[in-house]
Order: structure tokens, then C-alpha cells, then sequence
């Protein structure tokens, strides 16, 4: 099977499950689930929901206890989306194609609605309908790891470099590679760790597992940037060179896009490394990396 | 033991606690640590902590496990204050005293400090150093409870049903009494609930906290409206009339202060009578009652 087909294949379970997840609250406060569904539903790569599965089915051959968990993380990435495109953050207009969520819905329903949307996927992988699948303890090293991608070891901590970084020249190249390792690669790695605690990885698979999400995360982050600086807005589906015209601080401004290219390739050599050392069927995995270093959008 | 030193030595056990829960991150992530550390703490009466930590002392004598459990609930209730207050939403400048966090950090910082006191909560409490105290259930179920109280159930979807009442004449008294339970009286009733699971009480003494629980943060959230109506703004250390001037549907707005006054006296009641159906020594609870109708901040 092809590598785009199986990740469709990831994605579709997943936009089939995420409805079930959404709360299901009566008027008025359905207007914050509908600001939520808007966000979570329907677009993105679902690259972290992905992972989860595709780790997950190293080990089990069911997908289905494994979709919460990888819709928690979804909802996750869509909460720090709708966020980090408030006026008072990137004040991003477009988001996957369609105003943003505070355009759609106005600033203060979409600040509840991020608040909402990290909330519910603490709510969604305790929930005991999908938790009481597996052992208390799995569910909670889970909720653990989730929370530590999400967290100022993670994504609140890359946002924060992010943005005192804004507008300055200063950012060395240690910090932007803990930035990008904090923004984008600390959930990465939460995603392609869960599917290893849900499915019972050893110890040594969970590091190869982060390794090669690590690599793949930081790569992502990279290749974001060459379409920010070199991409096409109506595939994109959002507003390019906004990272230069709010003097962001860059691995492309730092390095040149040459630079920023090859350093793509070998991190994918890097990622496809760290598989080899797992046992299972880990061709998607090493494909996967492939196409997210060739995208376009 | 006087009521209000109960409640001070609770609320000095988790001062002393808190700042141990604080991420310890480099600069300039370090800046969001300052803004979660200027909102958690030094300031409020801890009533959700104590609350934590009342229930959990009628099944246990040391109350260090309960304290991080605690501490989390303190750090959603911190949050949901940094998020009201900004611009968005209620856009109030001073809270307990001193300057909002997004008059003191800027709203992005704000913001940023609100989504990182949320994930600290669930940081926290699945910590090892401090989960591990309990079997992995226990903390699952509590982990759950306060995703819930403040999800969309809870003090989300309180919030949503406040936005989409102001400036509106047609709040109803089913909805208002809704917004309440949600907005304020969720994570009053999770506090009671951590500290009856963490302690391991039984489904009835469960139902009888959540009983007592429901009716104090009723009469809790009906005596801030009494204060911001007719409060000291020295005492208060927030601007008072707020909720007249934002066109706030509030029980006292609707009712009258002699009503809301004798609401108020009728919930005391019933949560004293809830609190007869537990084993404990239930002193301080009920004294909390009394002394939380009478407070003058």
C-alpha cells in the first residue's frame, strides 16, 4: 500500500472518530463545541494522529482502543492552532484554507474554544469508555507524556521562545533548535510515544520511537519554514512569508533554504536510522517521513 | 480550632507547596513561569485547595499526598482567572490587588501562562513524584474529575453561557442557575470529590461531599455577585459594578440582594445538612459555609 494511502487511510479513522469526542452541550453553550468541532474537524494532516496509530500497530493489530488517544493528541495541535493564530499571538487570518477560528467565531469564543479543545483531550483519554481498555497505569504514563508535550517543556515553552524571539536578531542557533524541538517536536514525540505505552513497547522501542520523532519533528518544523518562505498560498491554504514580514527568527533566515534543505535530508536519514532499530513493519513510518519532507502544504 | 485558622493553615500548606509545582525552565521560556507564578501564587483564599484538602483529612491524617491534587486545582481555578480577565473576555484590569497577568506580562504572555497553569494541573497530577503515592486508578479518576469540572460540562461551558448572556435581558433563572453550577460550582464539587477519592471514600460519603459541594459554590458564586453589587473595592481588591456595567445577568440582578441574601442562607443550610450524612469530623466544613456567606472579599 502506498504511503499517501495509508496515511489517508490514519486520517479518515480519525475524522470518523473525532465527532464522538466533541462535547455534546445545549444552547448557548453549544456555540464553544461548534467553535471546536470547526477547528478539529475536518483539514490538517492528522501527521500526530498518525503516528500514534502507526506506532500503535507495531504491536496490536485493532486500531480502535489507540483513536482517542491519537484524537487526544489532535485535539491538542488544534487547541495550540487556534491560540497561536489570536491577534494578540500571529494574529493569522486563514488557517487550512478557512478564517481562523477567532475570525469565524469571534476572539473570545475561540479562546474558550482552545481552552476547550485541551481540556477535552484530558477528558477524552480518561474517559473510562476508551481508558478501560487498558491497564490504569498505561492510561495514565499516556496522559503523562500528553501533558508533558503540551506543557512549558514543551509547546507553552516553544511558544514562549517564539515569541520573545519576535522582532529581535539575537536568537542563536541552540535556542531556535530548542525552540523548534519544544514547539513542534515535544507533541511529535508524544504522539509517536503513546502508540508505543498503548501498545506495550519495550523500553528500547520507546526510545527508538522518540528518536525518530524527534528527527521527523524537527524536519517538519523545517520544511514549515521553506514554505513559509518559498511556498504557494493557495496550496498552502494559509498566508505566506508571514515568518519575515513579523521577523521571525528561522532555520531558513539563519541558515539559507540550501542549507535548510539538506538539513531536511539528513534528519529523514536520521529518523529512518532510529526504525531500524525497531522490529516491526516500520515502512510506513520510514515513508512517512519522505512525504512530509516533499510536501507542499 | 477556629475556623478561619483551619482555612489559613490549609492555605499555607499549598503557599508553601505551589512553588514547588512551577516548571523550571530556562529564559526567556523562564518569562512564563514568572507570569503562572505572579497569577498562582500569593493571593486568594485557596477555598478549592482547602476544600481538597478538608475532605481528604476525614480518611487520612498527613496531608502531603492530597497536596498536589490540590495545588492542581488551584492551578485550573488560576488559569480560568488569567483567561477571564483578558481583553476578550472581561477585560479587568486589577485582580486580588494588583495587576491582572496580561497588564503585568502583556496578553500574549498572559495568554500563554493560562494554557500553561491548565496543562501544569494535569502536569502535576500524573507527575510520579506524586501520583505514585496512590494506585493508578485513584489518580486516574481524579485526573478525571478535574477535566471534567473544567471542560465543557464544567467551567467552560459556564463561561460560554456567561458570554452569550451578556448584554442580553433574556437570561432565564434555569439558565443562570446553570451557568452557576458550571462556571463556579464544577470545580468547587471536583475539589470536594478529589479529596473524598484520594482519600478513598465511599460512593455515599462521594455523593454526600458532591452534595455539599454543589450547594456551598452556589452560595459561593451568589455572595461574589452580592459583593460586586454592593463590595468594598479596597476590601475586594477588584473594581466592583462590573457586572452592572457589562449588562451581566447575576442572581442579584434578577432576584434583588434581600433574595439573593436569603439564597444564599438556604444553600448554607443545605449544605450543613448534606454534610450530616458523612462519618468525619465535619467542624470545618460547616464552619467554611458560614464563614464563605459572611466574607466581605
Amino acid at each position: 500500500m502506498r504511503i499517501e494511502n495509508m496515511l489517508e487511510e490514519y486520517a479518515s479513522r480519525l475524522e470518523e472518530a473525532l465527532p464522538g469526542y466533541l462535547p455534546r452541550c445545549p444552547a448557548p453553550e453549544s456555540r464553544v463545541g461548534e467553535a471546536m468541532a470547526y477547528s478539529l474537524l475536518g483539514g490538517g494532516k492528522r501527521v500526530r494522529g498518525a503516528l500514534t496509530l502507526a506506532f500503535y500497530r507495531l504491536y496490536k493489530e485493532d486500531l480502535s482502543p489507540a483513536l482517542p488517544y491519537a484524537g487526544a493528541l489532535e485535539m491538542i495541535h488544534a487547541y495550540s492552532l487556534i491560540h497561536d493564530d489570536l491577534p494578540c499571538m500571529d494574529d493569522d487570518d486563514l488557517r487550512r484554507g478557512k478564517p481562523s477560528c477567532h475570525i469565524a467565531f469571534g476572539e473570545a469564543v475561540a479562546l474558550l474554544a482552545g481552552d476547550g479543545l485541551l481540556t477535552l483531550a484530558f477528558e477524552t483519554m480518561c474517559d473510562p469508555a476508551h481508558a478501560d481498555a487498558f491497564p490504569a497505569a498505561t492510561v495514565l504514563e499516556a496522559v503523562r507524556q500528553a501533558a508533558w508535550a503540551a506543557g512549558c517543556s514543551g509547546m507553552i515553552g516553544g511558544q514562549m521562545i517564539d515569541l520573545a524571539g519576535e522582532g529581535s536578531a539575537g536568537t542563536t542557533a541552540a535556542l531556535l533548535d530548542r525552540m523548534y524541538a519544544k514547539k513542534t517536536g515535544a507533541l511529535i514525540v508524544a504522539a509517536a510515544r503513546l502508540g508505543c505505552i498503548l501498545g506495550g513497547a519495550s523500553k528500547q522501542d520507546m526510545d527508538a520511537a522518540s528518536d525518530y520523532a524527534r528527527y521527523l519533528g524537527l524536519a517538519f518544523q523545517i520544511v514549515d519554514d521553506l514554505l513559509d518562505a518559498a511556498g504557494d498560498e493557495a496550496v498552502l491554504g494559509k498566508p505566506v512569508g508571514s515568518d519575515a514580514a513579523n521577523g521571525k527568527s528561522t532555520y531558513v533566515r539563519m541558515y539559507g533554504e540550501d542549507a535548510a534543505r539538506r538539513e531536511v535530508d539528513k534528519l529523514n536519514l536520521r529518523a529512518r536510522q532510529a526504525l531500524e532499530k525497531l522490529e516491526g513493519d516500520t515502512r510506513f513510518l520510514a515513508g512517512l517521513a519522505d512525504l512530509l519532507a516533499a510536501r507542499q502544504h
